[in-house]
């Protein structure tokens, strides 16, 4: 999917909400269980139920990996029963020396059709750069994430400015706003207008909302640009809104409320 | 596998050889192809005829992934083909939010057999936390990689020493030498010396022989500690040391010119 069409997408459902489909058997009610591909079902039911007001679906690959071969399958029967016009993002956190991540690229752009893939930066262009070279298609580059150990290695300096600056500074040369976004995490709302100084037009994608506790308030004052520009994701909080029979119109409430609120931050 | 059982195997081979399964149909002999599952007869042959000489076989999960549903099944497979007495290595280079990273460390830690799997540290302590909680399963964390992208990351100064020193230090307090190694690229045997003032007892996993152009010989001399400490990789160089019907055996005397130099070196 291009820059074009998602920023169309954004506007005509005046929402930027991206539902990741972090599926853990262990969560998901109990009466899907007996089915012969529980996970499969779920976010079918998921999906249907949420597609009006989702610009984009976020899966996480760990999930689905934790169940081995049957996980995997259903990971790429969800990739392919998500409507063409959602944006689909292999939450997949991956990244290796270049004749190895052009495998990884093979993996989730070839062989499942993933619109994009979230890429870890520590060893560099290389293993950044094979996810660049699909036309419509997008890495989605580490920046500053949403958990405790952001403070490790991200926050800290190097060469005058924080690392997490610096890999903005640096993988934003390596690619365009058109095949290049970064993770930043929602707990992070007061990096927000410095980040937006580094990276004014790129696409962000913001987890942490929800369960994780970030402000989809201050997230969208702080780091909306004027294509919109960001793609906020929530897990838990849609999926798991109930784990009764009702949870297919409980997920679409979560969903429908996410896209209510975003609407009065769309300018 | 203990660090115990790890140094015995080694000691009884001679030889700290790990061989890379970097399986890529497109590259293995084409006779294999019409086989049900080509993947794992090549990898099956390639155990068979390198058992005697290596201590740890790598399997890079990108190659299987990019296969899809068969390549999974043929990573399962593989890993369970691997004597026991053999050291595994899930080439996966993963790391996510804490709840994300302990779905990865069931993938490969429960779901499949791995006693190790390779992480990226960006995201911090919580994301490489999870994989130190199994006794007996390795965390093998990127330190100093052997890719050119290195230099635009890890080489670069961060409060006073280098990104990837910052790596060593932090992330060997968050465990211990029984449950975390170091991946250290074999084509930065200048910085070998200065690794090991920062980890001198870690175990390091060094890729980059053979087809990346590292030096066996510099590595075992500045980074050999007293219970040896080194697992090096060869992949491309061994597996693919001949595309005919006669790639296992080609395949065995490549490691067993590795193990016979590697005799040489341990002390």
């Amino acid at each position: 999917m291009t820059r074009k069409q998602l920023i169309e997408a954004i506007r005509s459902k005046s929402s930027y909400l991206c539902v990741g489909l972090d599926t853990d058997p262990e969560r998901i009610p109990k009466q899907l269980l007996s089915s012969p591909d529980p996970i499969f079902e779920f976010n079918k039911a998921i999906i249907d139920a949420t597609r009006d007001f989702a610009v984009a679906y976020k899966i996480n690959t760990a999930f689905y990996e934790a169940q081995g071969i049957d996980g995997w399958k259903a990971m790429q029967k969800t990739v392919e029963y998500i409507p063409k016009d959602i944006f689909t993002i292999a939450d997949a956190k991956r990244g290796d020396i270049g004749n190895t991540s052009s495998q990884y690229a093979k993996a989730f752009f070839e062989k499942l059709p993933f619109d994009s893939i979230t890429v870890a930066p520590y060893m560099g262009s290389d293993s950044v750069q094979p996810f660049l070279e699909y036309p419509g298609k997008w890495a989605i580059v580490l920046g500053l994430t949403s958990n405790a150990g952001a403070a490790d290695f991200e926050l800290k300096t190097m060469e005058g400015s924080r690392l997490y600056e610096q890999v903005l500074k640096t993988v934003a040369e390596w690619g365009t706003d058109e095949n290049l976004m970064f993770v930043v995490g929602a707990t992070q709302a007061a990096e927000f207008k410095n980040i937006r100084k580094i990276i004014p037009t790129h696409f962000l994608l913001v987890p942490g909302v929800g369960a994780q506790g970030g402000s989809l308030k201050e997230i969208s004052e702080y780091a909306m640009n004027e294509d919109i520009g960001l793609l906020v994701n929530a897990s838990r909080a849609v999926i798991y809104a109930d784990n009764t029979t009702d949870f297919a119109s409980a997920a679409r409430k979560q969903a429908q409320a996410y896209q209510q609120e975003m609407k009065t931050y769309i300018r």
